[in-house]
C-alpha cells in the first residue's frame, strides 16, 4: 500500500494524510492501519490531561522541546472534544510551538472525530498507530476537559500526566477522585501562583485516600511554570522513571494486553456495523429507524433481525 | 417479563434494578429495554451541562422543585464521567434534593458505566429509555465537565441547557465554542457575582457569531442564583417554548430521528460484538488479543476473520 509506505519511510505528508484517513474511519483507514501495524509498539505514549485553563499545551510544548533537545522524536496528538461540531480546529488555531517550528524531529496535528462512529477516542487511538509506526519515539496526546473521553484515552497512553492549577474553581474536587485514578504524574503548573501549596497539599491527600489503583507505583506531585520552563527536566525525569517501572516488571504487558484487547473490542464492534449496514442497504436501514421511531419494533429485536440477517 | 411490567406499573424498585442493569448492559439489559420500549416517547428529556463549578445540581434541584410545584413528575440522572473506575458514587454521595426526599414524583440516581461497552453514554440513553416508561414526564440529564461525554449526551436530550457562571478561567472559551452548538438555553448561575455581565455579554457576541445550527430557535440566555430560587421560573418556561418550538415543526421528528439512528447503530454494535464473542469463545478470543500483542497479526485482519466465521 504507497500510502503506507511512504509514512513508514517517514514522509510527513503521507503521516498527516494518514491522520485524516482515521478521522474519518472506514475502510481506506482500517487497511492503512492494517499495512503499519506490525511496525507499531515502539513509542513512549504519554498523556497530558487536567481541567481548561490549567496550562497544557504550554507545558506540553516545553516537554517536547526538552525532549528534541535530548535528541529524541516526538509526536503531538492534540484532541479538542468539541470537534465533532466545529471541525476541530480550536487547538489547531492556538499559535503554538513556535520554537520547534520547521523541526523534522516533531509532528503536531490536533484531532477531530469528523463525526466518525467510536468518536474521538477511536481516531485517536489510530492516530497514536500512525506516529508510533512512523518512528516518533515519543508520542503525547493532549486532552482539554476532564470527562469520558480523557478517561477512555488515558487507556490508550503509558503514562498519564494530570495537570492542575492553583485556584480552578469549587466543584474541581469532583472530577480529580476521577482523574486522580488514571494519574501516573501529578503536575501543578503555574506553580509561581498563589495557592500552589495548597493544592498540592489537596493533591497529596487524595493521593493518600485513593491509592489503590496505583499498586507499587507512587504518583509524584511536580510542580512547574512551563511559561518560564520551570520544572520541565524534573517531569522529563519522571516519565523516564514511570516508564522504567513498566518495562521493569509485567506491567507493561498487562497495560499493553489490555489496551489492546478494549481496541479490538471497538475495531470488531466498528467493522461489525459497517458489514450490517451494507447487508441490509441504506434504504432498508433507513425504514428500520422509521420504524423504531414509531415504536413499532424496539430497537434490541431490530438489532437481532439486523444481525440475523447478516448471518 | 416481571422485572419490565413492575417498572411499566411505577415500582420504584424495579426501576432503580432496571438502572443497575443497563449500567452493566448485556442480554438482561436489551430483554428488559426490549420490553419497556413501546412506552418509551412521551417524557420530555433535558440535558443540563456545563463547567464544574457553574452549580448544574443546585440549578436542577430548583428547577425540579419547580416542576413538583407544578404537578409534573420529574426523573433526574446525574451522569458521573470518572464513573469507570470509582464505580460512580461521588454525585450520590452528595447530599442532594432535600425538599424532593420522599415524593414519590422524583426520582434522583446517579449513573456509572460499570465498564460497560459504549460507556457512560450508552447507559444514559438505556435510563433515560427506562424513566420515560416508568412514566415521569419530565427527564433531566446532568453532566459534569465538557467533553466528548456531554456532546454525545446532548444528542440524545430533546432541550440542552448550558450553565455557566462567572469568572471560570481563561480558556473556557475553548470549551464554549463546541458547547454553544448543542445549548438550547443558557444560563448564567451565580448572576449576583461580579463578572456575570461580562459572561453574558460573552455568550451574547459567541452566539452571534456562531447561529448557523439553530435555524429559527435563538438560544435565551438567562440570569440565575439557583442557590436562592432566583430565575427558576423563567428557565422553565424557556424549556416550555423550546418544547413547543420543537412540537411546531418537523424538528421534533427530525430530532427524534436523528436521536434514534444513532441509538440503533450503537445498539447494533453492541449486540454485534457480543455475537461474535460468543461465536469465538472466550479462549481463542483472548488468544487473538494476544497475537495482537505480539504483532503477529494487526487487529483490523483479525476483526475481519472474526466476524467471517460469525457469519
Amino acid at each position: 500500500m504507497e500510502l503506507a509506505d511512504s509514512l513508514l519511510s517517514g514522509s510527513r505528508r503521507a503521516l498527516a494524510r494518514g491522520i485524516t484517513l482515521v478521522e474519518t474511519g472506514g475502510t481506506p483507514a482500517r487497511k492503512l492501519l492494517s499495512a503499519i501495524y506490525a511496525r507499531t509498539g515502539n513509542a513512549h505514549i504519554i498523556g497530558a490531561t487536567g481541567a481548561p485553563g490549567a496550562g497544557k499545551s504550554t507545558l506540553v510544548n516545553a516537554l517536547a522541546l526538552h525532549w528534541r533537545r535530548a535528541g529524541k522524536t516526538v509526536g503531538i496528538i492534540a484532541v479538542d472534544p468539541t470537534s465533532p461540531f466545529t471541525g476541530g480546529a480550536i487547538l489547531g488555531d492556538r499559535i503554538r510551538m513556535q520554537p520547534l517550528s520547521g523541526d523534522p524531529g516533531v509532528f503536531v496535528r490536533s484531532m477531530a472525530s469528523r463525526g466518525r462512529l467510536g468518536g474521538i477516542a477511536r481516531a485517536t487511538g489510530d492516530a497514536i498507530d500512525l506516529l508510533d509506526a512512523a518512528g516518533f519515539e515519543i508520542v503525547i496526546v493532549e486532552t482539554v476537559g476532564a470527562g469520558q473521553g480523557e478517561v477512555e484515552i488515558a487507556s490508550a497512553v503509558h503514562t498519564t500526566i494530570v495537570i492542575e492549577a492553583p485556584g480552578m474553581g469549587d466543584d474541581v474536587q469532583a472530577i480529580k477522585a476521577g482523574i486522580l485514578e488514571i494519574a501516573d504524574i501529578f503536575v501543578v503548573n503555574k506553580a509561581d501562583r498563589e495557592g500552589a501549596d495548597t493544592t498540592i497539599r489537596q493533591l497529596r491527600s487524595m493521593l493518600t485516600l485513593g491509592s489503590a489503583r496505583h499498586h507499587d507505583w507512587t504518583p509524584p506531585i511536580l510542580r512547574a511554570v512551563a511559561m518560564r520552563e520551570e520544572g520541565i527536566g524534573e517531569i522529563a525525569a519522571a516519565v523516564e522513571r514511570h516508564r522504567a517501572y513498566l518495562h521493569g516488571g509485567a506491567q507493561l504487558a498487562e497495560h499493553e494486553r489490555a489496551r489492546i484487547a478494549r481496541e479490538f473490542q471497538l475495531i470488531v464492534q466498528e467493522a461489525a456495523l459497517e458489514r450490517a449496514r451494507a447487508e441490509v442497504g441504506a434504504e432498508a436501514w433507513e425504514a428500520l429507524v422509521q420504524r423504531i421511531a414509531r415504536r413499532e419494533i424496539d430497537p434490541y429485536t431490530a438489532a437481532d433481525e439486523v444481525l440475523a440477517r447478516a448471518t
